[in-house]
């Protein structure tokens, strides 16, 4: 069978693997710390050994597999016609030629889209968004990004850069983000921003089994943190968790009301949190967005965890042939 | 040539108007005061008179000109593939079979759209938007309604519940609004809730024009009446209308960042205010949203002031023909 290498280019990881052309088979998952500051050069030779090593699992679990090409999946803004990411803050790169580098690197046709639109394509073709016309998927780490799909297709808007999710405003006058605005979706819900808040809580006086921890290092509270303090009790984290999941949840409901789509997949390091998330953020949006398009649409966590992004990579590979 | 009958049916008027299959031209555009508290069969009786005025007006005009069928754009919800308004709490209509009775009574084959689906998609056809892939349309007045274009086409959603904009949340904690959520941009930007903060204002006690019509009659004092006053430099209006501006700026910012389109179309009332608006508002999009978005992106006020839904409303029957 013909497979098709998929590249997810994260701020922390890089993660590869080998998708089968009918998306059935995942071979060579694997996974490298992405080491920014060792430069675009340092990052794009860990990033072809990852890809080679990758190919020889593949090899060695399907003798004979070929490897039609690859798919890279990155942070943007991103010419994707050109192949090129033109800034990305977490890893400094400016009008960066990744595509070619990795084509010419691994002697392979490659392409490259957001890593947002790769997540959501990849639950869009095998994960929890399977059969759905309309999707929206939010991925939830350093940053929030999004992707749309419509029709069945990814959706990137006039200059390749729909679904910037994380920078809609749901507080006008409200929290400074890291893009200069102010109330951004991000400056409360992305991982930093939970674990922000719950520190700051922390701060105002506020009892709580995080505050031993605050006292020895306040760098190890994480959002995971939270929400492990969340399972096992602890009130103000418990209280961290649902504000989060009201503040995700109208930011929900916005996408709800404009799109009417069949299904919303929140994916990233958030969906850890579990139901004790996601059932008061459908709360929300029930209470915020219109009967009509509420009852459509499912909200759920992303059913690949750790590989959306390689199966949408590879997905994207694939589309871009034939489109 | 063939032309075919919209009808485009809002809260105060009915207006009907005979567009040819090729969009160039327009005749008999006629208007009515809609009289809902008649109930539905007295404005259905209207509807049908005042079709039928305008395809005398169309005969006259256009020796032997056909009249294919009838487009209607009205507010929703509604379920456009059975024809039928769900709900209309401005009319006071439920599950209203409203394209049978003006197919019935004017003995022609009809549909049935959202009104501001066909505001934005008059627009599209010979307005603002036209030759634009990607096309976003608000609709201001007595609510705010949106439209979305993609690809050239009315996007309908999962449901036929698309770009309800107008209920967006801006301020999580905000304004209650009609539809019984806080902090939704209708809350803030709707004909009625500017002409609410203008009068919120004087009531706090600063200085204007509008303190006399206050002492008067406090309804006079409607949006126009504000952004009259502000032309004529009274601050407290300017003021108003400023923050209008920075409101919608901020709901139109979300709108190019997740969709990243090639015009935004404001229509209504609103556009009455004039650059003293469309100024302040395309610099709170270009501070809120991604440069590579703003760039591509025409924030505009409709060119079809007063047909927009006529026009709409004819397109969208002979889309429903051709689908």
């Amino acid at each position: 069978m013909t497979y098709v290498l998929g590249i997810d280019v994260g701020g922390t990881n890089l993660v590869a693997g080998c998708v089968s052309e009918d998306g059935s088979r995942l071979e060579g998952l694997l996974t490298e710390p992405t080491r920014a500051e060792e430069g675009a050069d340092g990052v794009v030779a860990r990033m072809l050994a990852l890809a080679r090593r990758s190919m020889d699992a593949l090899a060695a679990a399907v003798p004979g597999a070929k490897v039609a090409g690859v798919g890279v999946g990155s942070p943007g803004p991103l010419d994707t016609r050109q192949g090129i990411v033109l800034l990305t803050p977490n890893l400094g790169w400016v009008d960066f030629p990744l595509r070619g580098r990795v084509s010419d690197g691994l002697g392979l046709p490659a392409s490259l889209d957001n890593d947002a639109n790769c997540a959501v394509l990849g639950e869009h073709w095998r994960g929890a968004a399977r059969g759905t016309r309309q999707a929206i998927g939010i991925t939830i780490g350093t940053g929030i990004g999004g992707g749309i799909i419509l029709d069945g297709q990814l959706y990137h808007g006039a200059s390749d850069c729909a679904g910037e999710i994380g920078h809609t405003t749901i507080e006008m006058n409200g929290r400074r983000c890291a893009c200069g605005n102010y109330g951004c979706l991000e400056a409360y819900a992305s991982g930093p921003a939970i674990a922000r808040r719950a520190v700051e809580a922390v701060e105002r006086g506020a009892e709580s089994s995080l505050r031993a921890l605050m006292d020895t290092d306040p760098a190890s509270i994480t959002a995971q943190v939270v929400y492990e303090a969340a399972t096992a009790g602890d009130a103000l984290a418990r209280e961290v968790v649902q504000d989060t999941a009201r503040i995700l949840g109208a930011a929900i409901a916005n996408l709800v009301n404009v799109f009417n789509p069949e299904v919303v997949v929140v994916c990233g390091g958030v969906t850890l949190a579990g139901e004790s998330l996601f059932a008061p953020l459908r709360r929300e949006v029930t209470r915020r967005a219109f009967r009509p398009a509420v009852e459509v649409c499912r909200i759920v966590p992303g059913a690949l965890t750790g590989s959306a992004g390689v199966y949408g990579a590879a997905r994207s590979f694939l589309d871009s042939r034939d489109g």
